[in-house]
């Protein structure tokens, strides 16, 4: 199959305006792999991206979008060993410089060339192009093998849950027995949800809005779950947690109501992680944060090898794509795919595109 | 209960004299708790301790041992409102001064009045009296809370998975994905193989002398499994991991041949983590260890609240104590205790006494 | 001088009424010291207190603040042999009750008995008597020795710098080679610009609203000052740092506008340490700090033992509290010290009380 | 000077046969640099090299050594935009793949495709040509500008130093306030020396062999020194440190006599750091490091941008490479400048080669 040399893709042609036209199937550098795509899982980052306000993407007309995706290597560049055709990989998002300060000490996500491709970064489907497409190219830094049992929603799944245990790891990782609230439960809460409990953690707490949601959380283990329109969150964890708060607080929501909360919900000398991005400011009371001692630790991206791990809890069952891939669309569908995920229409989990 | 004032203890009167004789109800100081001993494990220190070649022991005719035990609240210090009569608890055996470099720093299994009970300081059972006797008291620190599924089986071996996880603790603690060897399936080693299965890691290597030791490691959840006598234990870690080694190796063997392998089983960067003792002087090419900036992390006892940890993995039902209790004897026979567990009579794995 | 038994200690019978009076000299408990003070520092800190918006104090009428004292040992309780009559020692405010999970985890500044002195903890003049008197008590641990080479006001600047070492020690301590943005130039920003240089700091940034301040912080080491009323900030650090920020952000201000910089002007993977507490809700960008991965640490107070670091650093001259001590007040003037401190009268830097 | 075509380089013909001969001028690749060598420092390992026993070197015949060299820059590959024609810079030796596990996560000095040119590892002078040459081609990663005031000989320490402070960082690197003895006062174990007291170490303590080579260390800072052949090292450290121990305990040395101190001069709880090789196995009694809960850490080369903070070290006055440069021989003397190295003709410190 790697002797195709055109391709299907997706492009954004200018904001909200993504067609699936015909481009030529990419060859792979030296350090890259080329991958014929399986599937690409939708995020909300993706509607940013359609909408044009994500930093560093490449101009309208020439970019295919997509980060979370999972295939089949097609061909490898010449210094690539690691992986062969057939092998069925699933991937991180972003391959670092390797030149620059924060990549020499290990994190690539804050890699201090973010964007410059001639320096080296890329960041799939965000300032390159990525897997809304038949293949895709990628940096074999940033591949993973997939087990044999597992699925294709699983390796979608594993980029998504990255996310979470790269914040685990920036937060210290040593989650067993701790008390954790999870804020907003979307896909990135939800898989949290799963990997804190898959670790060992003790209460495992998680707030939103949604009621099918929360039920969804607690299928995937939430030891208890908070409804934030009814109840009195900070009184709620307090009452779960003795009276003293989590040791960990952990923002997937975006909601800029939520940050207010940390300082009530988080254990004197706990942690707070937070890997949302928020629409606007967010006003907090920072002085109950120092008081508390707390520290306030963020992530982007699925960095520090964490992929790895996410791989090997999926492999052990402790991690089923299938339990949120709520929602399926071929390629040529991918701007009902996205419709579908922006309106929430059918409450959808992972919608994800089968190219 | 706690109106009770003599008591049946077991008394180490010299090297390998322990007899059980009646005692004084000992009375918790302001922040001590008096416990109802249901059970007390025994373990390879005790071997020591009855022979007179522990430091710090109290004098002969005194002191009764026993540092893993476990049972329900008599009465309580005027500070403690922790605990009350009744409660069911399980214990580290570490008490720190609170005063030192070290217990200021959180390290209080290294306290610096190690042994100086003025000041302080107590390991029950070692420095101070345990166990092995009707009631005991411990400093309030040192207690935690047995959930009301988990039975005294399981009281025992908390203590004993708290040994294993400080050690992770020590080791950095975040082993999801990670290949770890496992040196030694005795109880310490086999608890360590089933929180390292509960914490996610990769693949879990159990490394031992005896098939039945192997075997049990298997159940508790060990991947692969691999006899000392009979394999090329490097030859056979590499070919398990990729040819790369170990991300983290542990010693609970206590055996001076494995030292040297430290530096062939584990990875390049990689850790090695020893909770065990040798009985003599080790050799090994410590240049190996440098060449692949491999880290050597120790630790002793159950320190940095990990025993709280394992609280959580037991009420989870990740650790079952139950799997590892093999012989029970009443208080009056806790020489035949040591006689089984010293001559492995019946291939004992933990051997509890019942006071 | 151990054999007085009354004392003149200086009071708080309202708010803002601190008067002196004739108090019992206190006897150390058995874990205590009894020091004659030499001097006791006025910290920002200390005008909360006096206004009673300091939480947990103890009662109008019974209490005496002051928690940067120095002095002389006068008696020791019956357990403590690590100092003796005459010998000098310099403090740090906070003992924890040394058996809550932050006290075990070696965090005692935020133990979760604070205030609660039956349990055990105590801040010296927070939540129990403090050094505005002629005499103190105070726990063992929280005493460390002065070098003979050191002056009075040594002592009393040691407990200060303190502060930011522990801030320091919190986020991560290896500052060598690093860019460092110091906000408010007060007593704590500027011994931690005394203490940046002295770990090796590269630039060492200070911004401050006072011109008589930034030219002290220049000659305390700071590489540049910024004029917060005149210069652009965030352009100008960007512009001291090869356009990628500061390694280290430190806010010592306490002023709600800086929290908004710190995503301006701190370099991509970086830190960001508060050691300051703001007099209302601040408002920030918190996505810019989620996506430059930088990670927000608070501490208060001196823990980690690192008054024992500033100990060392002023011994070896790298700290001078005779730089920073504007003002000395007899103990019976201490109503008109506070009056200079509020007022910022004669431009006090740090205002001490002799008594 | 960036259009000459050839050049004279050292070239090794065979075990300790190292001649000077024509080389064609490397020309730099992508991200590659050249430069003009200034000085290249000889060091220990150069010996291992030049005797064939160091792994993964280039063939006979074709392979130029040199690790630690200075110069200005003649060419830059076409993605480099750091630096340019004319600038002075100052290298580590190690570059890493930038795929592997160990540098996605900041560990470059062990990378696992070391020795794999084809990977993109290379370490300068040991796996690739290096800086016994007029020209020299490396990473831009492992480049560092020197600032305008230093000399060509603290080009050639910065490098040195950057060994000693990755070691720092690996063992937590903040010593301010603490107690540190260094074993070996050769080139690493003085830089270390220096090191230290820049970052605010209290008691350092530097033992070894030779009278001159401890003279020397006391000059460059330590605060004690012991001569190990004739006095007690154990009891003279622990005489220093109030019978306490060291914090860090650092080996430098390379003697295979020293490690059996490691349990005996280090605190409990401490750390011991090795950045030496020994010629042979080992011996000694891991038990007691257990027993005292010691970390035992490890690192090769100068990696973690380490050298980053070396040039600030110097740039501050704090490094003196012209401390330590004893001995200055042109290119066509390198074998020379072996011989005097190895045989240590005239005592020297850090013998340079000037190309």
């Amino acid at each position: 199959m790697a002797s195709a040399t055109s391709m299907r893709a997706a492009v954004l042609f200018g904001p909200g305006d993504i067609r699936v036209t015909t481009r030529p199937v990419p060859r792979p550098g030296p350090d890259e792999v080329l991958v014929r795509v399986a599937m690409c899982g939708t995020c909300g980052t993706d509607l940013k991206i359609l909408d044009g306000h994500f930093p560093q993407t490449p101009p309208f007309g020439e970019f295919t979008p997509g980060h979370e995706w999972t295939g089949t290597v097609a061909a490898t560049g010449e210094t690539v060993d690691e992986f062969g055709p057939g092998d069925r990989v699933c991937i991180e998002a972003h391959s670092g410089c390797g030149r620059c300060d924060n990549c020499l000490t290990g994190r690539y996500t804050a890699c201090l060339n973010y964007g410059r491709a001639a320096k080296g970064h890329r960041a799939s489907g965000m300032t390159a192009d990525g897997g809304f497409a038949e293949y895709a190219v990628h940096h074999v830094s940033a591949l993973y093998k997939l087990p044999d049992q597992l699925s294709w929603e699983d390796g979608v799944l594993i980029t998504t849950a990255g996310t979470g245990l790269y914040g685990l790891d920036v937060a210290g990782g040593f989650v067993a027995g701790q008390d954790v609230v999870v804020f907003g439960p979307g896909p990135v809460g939800l898989t949290t949800v799963q990997v804190l409990k898959a670790l060992g953690a003790a209460r495992v707490i998680c707030a939103g809005t949604r009621p099918s949601r929360l039920e969804l959380a607690r299928r995937l283990g939430a030891d208890h779950v908070i409804d934030v329109r009814s109840a009195d969150v900070a009184a709620s964890v307090l009452g779960l947690t003795g009276g003293e708060g989590a040791d960990l607080t952990i923002d997937c929501s975006g909601s800029p109501a939520v940050p207010e909360l940390f300082g009530q919900v988080t254990k004197r000398g706990g942690k707070v992680l937070v890997v949302a991005f928020y629409p606007s400011p967010v006003t907090l009371d920072l002085s109950a944060i120092v008081r508390k001692d707390i520290t306030l630790c963020t992530s982007r991206g699925e960095g520090g090898n964490n992929v790895k791990r996410a791989v090997a809890l999926a492999a052990a069952a402790k991690l089923r794509g299938a339990d949120l891939v709520t929602h399926r669309f071929a390629l040529d569908d991918i701007a009902e795919a996205f419709r579908v995920l922006r309106e929430r229409d059918g409450d959808p989990v992972k919608v994800v595109v089968v190219p």
